[in-house]
């Protein structure tokens, strides 16, 4: 396998963090702390403050040429009118590539500071170095120690992130983590001065880690090399794309924010279609789809949905909501009926689609749920949990128990997983995809997330309540639909 | 004040549950539990259960009949087929009043169900008996002493719900507990077979404790008697319905659900403009609508907000979807732009609306704020926040504190109460309203509800995201403008 000329920009060998601050807090100076806990080897992190010998137990060196050799990785925290100097430095120390947390450029809207970063760019790129920012967070790399927020997992996955903004990259990164989504490499980037969209989108179709591959961008910067970019990672790859900025005030706002031009819906919209990547319209689109398209929800055939879940209000506004979507409840034919009223009493359900019914866990539950995805026009069944399959006895979580905390934990994974292993079994059988719904947590404010987490590592699609779940299927059959005569990457 | 002939059902003197299950869970049969708790006199509490003499500590009895006199209320959790004799009990008892959680009768769709539905509604009313249900879990009453799950609030407030399902409203319940909302009284009346929709909107129209009427039904029973409760209720009180069974699959679970024909979208909305009540389309809706007519949200005057609160990417994100919402993010004035720039730095920030700033608590963010909601064309300001006003010194909930729990807890509500005075005080002085908008509950889990539970109760609309800020605005908007001519009720 070739090696991507910006492979070396995500596994560096060394970091200097120049300007790190003295206190080190979870937000924005949080560097430090953020890649010591994720794994970075401590000897090889090189702190650079003048004003003190010691961080976070690191020795601390004056400036960046006082630091050991080799160092390949700057994140920048100095103010903006240290840049050049630090850019000198960075030169003389021949570093393969910085990160400008520094913001205070292009973004202001003061010329001079535009031209300040148009600069540093042209220093840097004549020297071989390439500039992540500025204004941004920089990498998260899993399996390459770094990161830039306490509490990122260890964990490698197949998600590529690349953001323009840092605090949606941590959102996104947090909210899909969990979910249980784990990501190859995430990168803010800023203003993209020097590396840009297209830059990520095409070597997230090269990295052999990645599999799908989703964005927050607020400009479009090079608009006919971004389309390409994007053309060529959504032909082979999922591609998920969130643009803010697509209101007059959103663009207004994206203008301070990153110094980007937004363009309009009608053309953004048009360049997704054109691509084969999915628009995603929120933030909890883009959080939604990326679980889809990880999961079997992406190989839902149709528009036909079985809601397996009560009680009875809530499969009534449950049904609307599937339907406000396009998707269909298709009434259970009388055999089926017929199987379910077994072991449904009369009395407060109902088994015609919603099948608004509890069917206990087990052999009623797997006949029940065989004979309803089995039934004609059904294409995914939705199965709704209150995450109570993880508690013993699928009792619920207010009953008193004497088991030790952690023991009760042990206890709630190993009946998660069962419960996960018996719907994807059942998944298998019937050939049809399922989908797990979660329940309001208000109901049940302790129960465990053990069994949604079990549930998405065994390729389930989990979602936070119908109207979402229902909204991720129509979306993932358009884009579907949408693609077709371009590659199967499904 | 005259009473109204429903009066005594919501205060009964003595409550017999009949058919009291022996084990008491907090799902379905947990009634004997729920009035416990909620502090009905236990002394006259009688559970019915031939199986046993005790329940709960309660002496329990083995028919209606054995119990002492007077009963007034009874809760009726026998199987259906017991439900001719309970009738006849109940009529020789002389009670007032009987709430039906027995299920199985005309929502089953069996013609002899709903002809014993039919003959015990005629007998009861010939006895002067009212009855709510079947299939339904009845009342909730916080000074009666009446509630059907375990959890429910003693505060009395001025929301009354009107629900023909039982899961909704509980779920409403908890949904607007937690943020704050108190209820009058609340209902679930299931079928409906002799108290109706009807009678409960004309119940609280007239309920001096009622301020605000909330409802979620299913189907139209009695057409003309319906409108005609909504329009006089609606004229006089808030009155916001959610309705189940819009689309042909949630009608069709309607009518297993509670017997119900639902009617069209467009009868329904057109019903609700013309009563000048407020249709939610969503639960988020019910929710989010009631939280914005019970504060200051329903004095927006108009389409001009202002955000503050970043970081960026959020700003922009947000941007975006107030815009989609149809309001304004007017930019704001050089001479407002210069004033927020003494105190907030040029990198990373942005002044211009949505002010991507972080304005530090006490003088900062009183004189910035004051400035911004005085600004030509805002008509309320959108304050974001993570809850961490109730920290001690603002800090965040990572942070190591050797304080007691009991003791934080306190310091939490103090703080809490503080910075919610500081914000009605602003919202006095500058005369906009002022909405407070959650962030991401995962970036600080620890985080304290006390701020907006404080605010809340001090009358600023609370509200989980800006999306959903956005669209309890744009509807209050909408409201008021459609009921023009209509008696002042805001």
């Amino acid at each position: 396998m070739s090696e991507h000329p910006l492979d070396p920009i995500f596994h560096p060998r060394a970091v200097a963090l120049v300007g790190a601050p003295t206190t080190q807090s979870n937000w924005g100076g949080g560097f430090l702390l953020s890649i010591l806990d994720i794994g970075f080897d401590k000897e090889r992190v090189y702190p650079v403050n003048p004003k003190t010998n010691e961080l976070n137990g690191l020795r601390c060196y004056p400036s960046l040429l006082d630091t050991p050799d080799p160092v390949d990785y700057v994140i920048s925290m100095v103010p903006a009118h240290v840049v050049p100097t630090l850019v000198d430095q960075c030169i003389a120390k021949k570093i393969k590539a910085i990160h400008f947390f520094t913001a205070g450029f292009s973004e202001t809207g003061d010329e001079r500071m535009a031209e300040m970063e148009r600069t540093m760019v042209e220093k840097l790129r004549g020297a071989g170095i390439r500039a992540i920012g500025p204004n941004c967070m920089g990498l998260y790399v899993p399996d390459g120690g770094l990161a830039f927020n306490r509490g990122f997992s260890k964990e490698p996955g197949n998600v590529f992130l690349l953001s323009q903004s840092g605090a949606n990259a941590g959102q996104i990164i947090n909210g899909l983590q969990r979910r249980g989504v784990r990501f190859s490499k995430a990168v803010s980037f800023g203003n993209g001065a020097d590396l840009k969209a297209h830059d990520f989108f095409d070597y997230a179709r090269t990295d052999p880690q990645t599999e799908v591959v989703i964005a927050y961008i607020e400009g479009i910067q090079e608009p006919r090399k971004l389309i390409d970019a994007i053309k060529g990672c959504a032909a082979v790859k999922p591609t998920i794309i969130l643009k803010g900025g697509l209101y007059p005030a959103g663009a207004r706002a994206a203008n301070s924010h990153t110094a980007s031009l937004a363009g309009s819906r009608v053309i953004f919209e048009s360049l997704c279609r054109q691509a084969g990547a999915i628009r995603a319209e929120t933030m909890n689109d883009l959080l939604d789809l990326t679980v889809a398209v990880t999961t079997g929800t992406r190989k839902v055939a149709g528009t036909g949905v079985a809601l397996v879940g009560g009680p009875g209000g809530f499969a009534v506004l449950s049904s609307d909501a599937i339907a406000a979507e396009g998707l269909d409840l298709p009434p259970m034919p009388v055999d089926v009926k017929e199987k379910l009223r077994e072991f449904v009493p009369v009395a407060g359900t109902s088994v015609n689609n919603p099948i608004d019914a509890h069917l206990r866990p087990g052999e009623q539950f797997e006949d029940g749920v065989k004979a309803i995805a089995g039934a004609p026009g059904i294409d995914v069944v939705f199965s709704t949990t209150y995450g109570n399959e993880a508690m013993p006895r699928g009792g619920d979580s207010d009953s008193d128990d004497e088991t030790p905390p952690e023991e009760r934990e042990d206890l709630a994974k190993k009946h998660a997983q069962e419960a996960a292993e018996a719907l994807v079994r059942l998944q298998d059988e019937t050939g049809k995809p399922f989908v797990i719904v979660q329940r309001d947590q208000g109901w049940m404010p302790n129960a465990s997330s053990a069994y949604p987490l079990a549930a998405y590592e065994h390729g389930i699609g989990v979602f936070s309540d119908v109207p979402r779940a229902a909204r991720a299927v129509r979306l993932m059959l358009e884009w579907r639909r949408r693609r077709e005569g371009l590659p199967e990457i499904f």
